[in-house]
Order: C-alpha cells, then sequence, then structure tokens
C-alpha cells in the first residue's frame, strides 16, 4: 500500500464508493473505473469516483495491481473472461458479490489461468439507493467484509486483500463460500424476500383503497427493502437458490408456531414467544454488531 | 371546542403525546391525566402533559367532557366500569386501541348505562419507544385516525370525535370495528410478527456468532418492531386472533408461491414477482400515503 493502479469493474453504489473511498484514503495511486456506457463515463468523471473513467476493457484492466468486481453478480465472471488476459501477473481480482459459491468456483480457475489470483469478497454494506450518484466514501467504514478463501487461495493474496477493506475502514471476517451462502440467505436474503412478500400481500389491489390508508411507519420501514433492484434480487436468488428454499422453509416453520400460539390463545404463550424474539433484538442491538 | 375538561386515562407515549398536543393546541380549557402509580404523577408533571395530574378516578372523571382511554387495550373496559358511574351526563369516551371489534362491544354499552357516549378510535401513529418521556406533541399531526361508529352511534358524539382529531392534525376514516381490525391485521399486526419472528430465527444461537456480525441494515430495519412491548403485543394479538390467523395464512401463501418460483429457478418468474412488490410498494409511497 498505497497500490500503483485499483481497477473497479463497474461503478454503481458500491464500486462508485469503493472509487470516492479509495481516493480519499490514499490507497492507490491511481483509480480506474471500467464503465458499460458512454453516459456512466461521463457522470462518474464528474463525481469524482476514479482518476480515469473507461469503457476499454484493455486500458482498464493493464497494469492494475488489484481489480474489485462491481457489476451484477451474474454478470461477474462472463465479463471477466472478456479482460483476464489483459491481467498483471500476480495481480489480484476480488468482488463485491452478495454470494460467493458459484462466483468462487467460476473466477477462481479463470483468473488463475491468468497468473493472478482470485480471493472472493463481501462487504456488508449497502443503500435502499442505487447508482454512482448514491455513492459516498464513508459506506464501508465501520461495515463487516467477509473473505472467502479456499484451500489453494494464495497467502499473500489473501493478506492484501483483507488489508485493502480494513484501510476502508471494514473489518474482514474469514469464511468459506458455502458458510457465507448459508448466513448471508438467513440475515440477508431472507429480510429482502419476506418485505417483498409483505408489500404484495398488504397492497394487493383486491384490499382496497382503505387497506393502503392505514399503512403506516410499520409497514413502511419493513417493505422498504422491496423497493430494491428486481434485476439484482433475481440474479442473488439465483445465485443462492439452495440455501434461500432452506431459509424460506425454516421461517415458515417458525410462522407455523406461531400460529399454533395465536390459535390456542395462551397469553403466557405468545408472550413468551414475543419475548424472546424482542431479548435476542435487543441483545443484538446492544453487542454493537449492527 | 375548546372543551372544559379533557381528560386522558393512561399518560404513556400515546397519552402523554395527546396530553401535549391538546395543550399545544389550546383544545381543552383544562387536560387532567389519570395515571396509576404515583411515580408516574411526578413524571407527568415534571413533563407537562395535562395540566393536573392524579390518581384519583372520581377527580379525574368528573366534569370532563371528553375522556380519552390510552391504556393497554386489554385493561380499558375492566378500568372504565370503576370510574364509569362518575361520568358527566352525555360525556364522550373514546380511545386510541389498536384493536375496535371486542372493545366496542364491550365499551358501547358500559358507557350508555352511565348515560354517555363511546366511540372507538385507533390514531395510526406510533414510535419504536414508549412511555410519557417519549411523548410528542407532533405525534398525530399528518397521521390517519380511524374512528368506528355503529348504527347505534350518536351522531354530535362522532362528530366531536372527528373533530377532536383533525384539530390534532389527523385525518380521519370511518369504517366499523371489523373491518378496521382486518385491515389492521393485514398492514400492522402481520408486520409486527413478521418482525418478531425474522428475529427469532436469524439470532438463534444455534447460527453462532458469525451470523450475528453478518446482519447489517436490512436485518436491523426488518427486527425493529420485534423490540416492541411484548405485553402490549401479546394483548393485541389476543384482542384480534381470528383476523391475525387469516393473515397469517395469507403470508403463508404468499411465501409458498415464492418457494415454487425460486425452486424452479425461473429468472422471468422469480423477476416478475419481485417486480410486483415493488411497483406496489413505489406506487403507495408516491401516493402520499405513508
Amino acid at each position: 500500500m498505497p497500490l500503483d493502479k485499483l481497477t473497479i469493474v463497474g461503478a454503481g453504489l458500491l464500486g462508485g464508493s469503493l472509487g470516492l473511498a479509495a481516493r480519499e484514503r490514499g490507497l492507490a495511486k491511481r483509480v480506474t473505473a471500467l464503465v458499460r456506457r458512454p453516459e456512466s463515463v461521463i457522470e462518474c468523471q464528474a463525481l469524482g469516483v476514479a482518476d480515469e473513467v473507461t469503457q476499454n476493457e484493455a486500458e482498464a484492466i493493464t497494469g492494475a495491481d488489484l481489480v474489485i468486481l462491481c457489476t451484477p453478480v451474474a454478470s461477474m465472471a462472463g465479463l471477466a473472461k472478456r479482460w483476464s488476459a489483459h491481467l498483471k501477473k500476480g495481480a489480484i481480482v476480488t468482488d463485491v458479490g452478495s454470494t460467493k459459491r458459484q462466483l468462487v468456483d467460476e473466477l477462481t480457475p479463470l483468473i488463475a489461468r491468468a497468473g493472478a489470483h482470485f480471493v472472493g469478497s463481501h462487504p456488508m454494506a449497502g443503500s435502499a439507493q442505487t447508482g454512482p450518484s448514491a455513492a459516498t466514501a464513508a459506506l464501508f467504514d465501520g461495515a463487516v467484509c467477509v473473505v472467502t478463501p479456499t484451500d489453494t487461495t494464495d497467502a499473500t493474496a489473501l493478506q492484501s486483500v483483507n488489508e485493502f477493506w480494513e484501510a476502508l475502514g471494514s473489518t474482514t471476517v474469514a469464511m468459506s463460500a458455502d458458510e457465507h451462502d448459508q448466513l448471508v440467505a438467513r440475515c440477508s436474503h431472507l429480510p429482502h424476500l419476506l418485505s417483498s412478500a409483505l408489500a404484495k400481500r398488504v397492497l394487493d389491489p383486491k384490499h382496497g383503497e382503505l387497506q393502503k390508508q392505514l399503512c403506516a411507519t410499520g409497514f413502511r420501514d419493513m417493505s422498504r427493502l422491496a423497493s430494491g433492484s428486481p434485476v439484482m434480487w433475481r440474479d442473488i436468488v439465483r445465485s443462492n437458490r439452495e440455501a434461500i428454499l432452506a431459509v424460506i422453509d425454516e421461517f415458515s416453520g417458525e410462522l407455523e408456531q406461531l400460529r399454533a400460539r395465536v390459535s390456542e390463545d395462551n397469553g403466557e404463550n405468545i408472550e413468551r414467544w414475543l419475548n424472546e424474539a424482542k431479548l435476542a433484538r435487543d441483545e443484538w442491538r446492544a453487542s454493537g454488531l449492527d
């Protein structure tokens, strides 16, 4: 550190924020952003998310010490195939994808064949907004970033990736791609899908206009995630299918338990169930992990 | 308006906020708060939620033009039985309870026997915090308040209750107690129970400490309601049991539909499902009903 050249592939909320943060903290002598559309070149230049913004893959990848994939997960491997031949020998490639097993399986051999190293990452940071205009240099400060090494991961590359995230203010946690995918299915993908299911059920036109008028702050907050990008979440769901099916079943089981308690009309049982949830949540908040 | 005497029974978040708002807007010459514990007398006096704060039921109820029940729903009818004989002839009694059928059935004849009028209300306003220290005069400003008249409701009393809520900045909506209970089961009680179920599932100790570390802003917001009062929510659940069972079943059906789409792994179907949720939610937000 600092790197000679850091390249960000895709400059949306995450890529844009990475560029701003890396520049602000002086983590690279030069930050390059590779984008797809001509309008993005102009927008990203105006926002200052990188020192140079280009649509030219060879120009963006050549000479980069660290390349960070910030496009939607479904496109990462296909794009990397197009420019991996330009990678410098010994370069490090990481990503910000929300699911890891599939990506790690696809990118590890692809990047290795180019003489470079892949290490999967998932910074647990985001926003309800999207696009580079929502980017902020503080996005990763205080966040947890999961890093998913495999048995064959280069130790020095792993250390560099850890150091990079820590230099942005994140705390890194290492685990296998499978463990990551199971844990985020439960704490990130499940909440998103519940939010969408709630929005669909409550706002179904058949319940009428009065139903919409009675929706207050509780519903507003519980349905916020449903406003996220359907395309991005479709890809997340497809890339983590098995784990998501398992947590949907787990949650359905919890709802059945609740239903039985409500049906029995046993006040003590209902209160205990609500209290367990409150205690778990309050303890988590108090632990400062949020 | 202004009333000669407004009495608030129970001075927690809602009762305290009512007192502050009524005083600020000059809706009564005198605002009295009836509280249960000696500590509450001192606290409510210090916070200025009423002109007089008392534990004496006769003193609080005698001479009041409007009495607003702000205790937990399960205690309202029992308390009213104790002081209803002190009601002035023609006085109006309303409440802020989250469920209405049971309350309206119990309180309408009870208050009528005392020569006064009961009209059920439910201001759709709240906060994650509780108690009079969280009270704020602005709580009802811009909120929707449901009023639930019956066939026997006195027209003048109904009009006075509507005017009272509107003078606090709320928009009133009239509907039957049954319709109210079904609609709030879906848009208020269901979100609360989903939040609790999510907190229980995700934070179950068997998933380990890493699971807790990966919980980010999505989970934090989706589990916020789970930190509400288990006793208050136990009572809400018990007083709206049938409607809550129906919406749990409705939601389970939506989850099953989602599960089938994820299982099929049909990208177009998953995206359509997510998009329907997003469109419904974005349209609701844009309508300004939130």
